[in-house]
């Protein structure tokens, strides 16, 4: 981009942003048309009418009012039950703020732990506005890859306990990992936590993906082993697991002595989230397990399809992942995942995501969104078949 | 505050925020019970029906989906059509971002604009969230006063000049403001505007109270004089013209050129705004000119009743206000404005904001939001009458 007059006056951090590849690609998209957009992480499926119903009555009952900036006290209660019961923990309203989306909590977590020039460290490949949020708030990132080691996501423990110096301020980690469905076993999690709890690093978990889980109701989690006044900072979303992305609504859990400053912090972002939006999600956790239940059954029957399908190329290699509803592949001899997921688009009208959008251990990789329907998905495929043959 | 280990081990943005002290009051009040709440800047009347409706129809239709990061292009749309009418602009569709309130849009104005240590001045007395976001983003304000003269705010234009230094980042003004009333008059807008342009300073006008303005249609606007690539963001939201306030729905104006950098940020914020509540916006705007009529004349009824029972006090002065819906009145002997409405609070169970919650030049000053029905303006001005009397 072309430096003029305006953008030359403009902040520090905002110089510094770096435009998004995966839109850049589906932007391109946008202007051919007639475009499988497996691009974004996003389910096909439009919100349960049970979920719709309850923004709508709130909406017609005249929620209209500013909400507390912590949020609604029965959508904080609702959040400890739901928790609660999914993680064993002991969690209480205090310790909950609500947000309008899971990266608006990421951006809250950066606000309120990051001071300029803080050293955090996250994992690569990562969904990029992880590090997006954080670098805006002046922290600089360590990465440590995540790499293939015999046919597994594998994360160096040693390494990583290496990295995290006592001068780290956060360690960010969103497990089940966007791009590629790693998630991070108990055992690790429980010796990440120590190692933090001893140098006083801040561990923020993004922890959208974890009903999106393929070997149990849950991913673990450091809620099920972090005391109450942990230095832990768990992001959650309606988006993913309930189809709620349009929605913009989430929730952290911290420590409940963070309740007012979370609150001043969000009074200075956005005020607050919309109570009809509150509302709807009140009845997404304590009626939509069906609802869960129902979008897992389906990504399933979508990872099964992708999963043949990408099997089928010699060209592709890729790890079943544990959890999400992404295929992050490899393609053999691909090393420009940019300008392939161009030539792919251009070539067979299907919009995938360049894996070096989430890092430079993502280069050599294309993710696809499989929360698609059979027909949608078996479209895809039939028409990436030659870019990714032979 | 006592700093117990997790608040030590906080960001010194966070560190540093203070808690607001309208929310102080507002806190005690509520434990209290049974107060006639005046504290916030809200109307007493819910959202009109035909608004509502089209969010109803939005939600039902699956409008559920991701929304563009810089809003969805009928919306922005509509914002053009209706600000090129209002203010004689010629603003293009890339110079809007919609934003989840007015409030995100003056964040994403300090983290686009500010990086840390840069000069920010600002008007005291202010609302104190915008001062928040831009000091949360490491900037140092420095503040000219508003001062009674002759009957009348004013603001002195030379100590103003002086203070815009071409060291100056960014000049914050909220037109008609909030808490006075005062408002900025269009001379005096063409003179910042041409001295800030000199020196290369932005100016960031918040002009959500600019249609409750009680001398036209609207109060006057940079908008109205600016050039389309001025160094000028101009902030609104359809919060108190369209009584939407707990919608969370606003929008920003800038030059086209920041387009691009607005939605990056917008995407490591909040990545969008709710396309059901921004089809609400599109009504808003498209339909609702008699709803801000209807509401003109309510609070203008409300400012009526407000003013004459106010006048009856002795001890109670106050300036007529150009604009928004507050009265803003000083009570003779009073020196602490927090302390004053922590005990007309506990004797009268009236709700006020302490003057000093908008900055030094707010201390001896209370204020009311006068857009509330004349039974409930006459019960608090009954309850209030012993403390405000003699």
């Amino acid at each position: 981009m072309t430096q003029g007059p305006i953008e030359q006056s403009l902040s520090a951090r905002a110089r510094a942003l770096e435009a998004s590849k995966i839109r850049e690609v589906a932007e391109a998209g946008m202007k051919l048309g007639g475009v499988v957009p497996l691009w974004f992480g996003e389910g096909a499926w439009p919100t349960n009418p049970r979920i719709v119903d309850a923004a709508v009555t709130a909406l017609r009952a005249g929620n209209h009012m500013y909400q507390p900036n912590n949020g609604a006290l029965a959508l904080r209660e609702e959040i400890c039950r739901y928790s609660n019961a999914l993680f064993g923990a002991d969690l209480r309203k205090e310790q909950i703020t609500v947000t309008p989306s899971g990266m608006q909590g990421l951006m809250l977590a950066a606000q309120i732990l990051t001071s300029p020039g803080d050293r955090v460290v996250a994992i690569d490949p990562s969904w990029p506005n992880i590090i997006g949020a954080f670098r805006a708030m002046g922290a600089e990132i360590a990465t440590l890859p995540l790499t293939v080691e015999a046919g597994k996501w594998a994360l160096d423990m040693d390494a990583l306990l290496d990295l995290l110096t006592p001068q780290t301020r956060v360690f960010v980690i969103n497990s089940p990992n966007n791009p590629t469905g790693w998630a991070m076993g108990a055992a690790d999690q429980k010796i990440v936590l120590e190692h933090c709890r001893k140098h006083g690093i801040w561990v923020v978990a993004d922890d959208v993906y974890n009903r999106l889980y393929r070997h149990g109701k849950t991913a673990p989690s450091f809620l099920s082993i972090a005391a109450p006044e942990e230095r832990l900072i768990s992001i959650n979303s309606f988006s993913k697991c309930w189809s709620m992305t349009g929605w913009r609504l989430g929730w952290m859990v911290a420590p409940a002595e963070m309740e007012a400053k979370l609150g001043q912090l969000t009074e200075f972002n956005t005020s607050c989230t919309a109570g009809f939006v509150q509302d709807a999600g009140i009845v997404a956790l304590r009626d939509g397990e069906g609802e869960v239940d129902s979008l897992t059954q389906k990504i399933q029957t979508g990872y099964q399809i992708a999963a043949e399908r990408l099997s089928s190329f010699d060209r592709v290699t890729f790890v079943e992942p544990d959890g999400a509803f992404y295929l992050f592949f490899k393609v053999a001899g691909m090393d420009d995942s940019l300008q392939a997921a161009h030539d792919i688009l251009q070539k067979t009208k299907v919009g995938l995501a360049p894996g070096v959008a989430f890092g430079p251990q993502g280069e050599g990789y294309l993710r696809l969104c499989y929360a698609q329907p059979e027909d949608v998905l078996t479209e895809a495929f039939d028409r990436l078949a030659p870019a990714l043959s032979g």
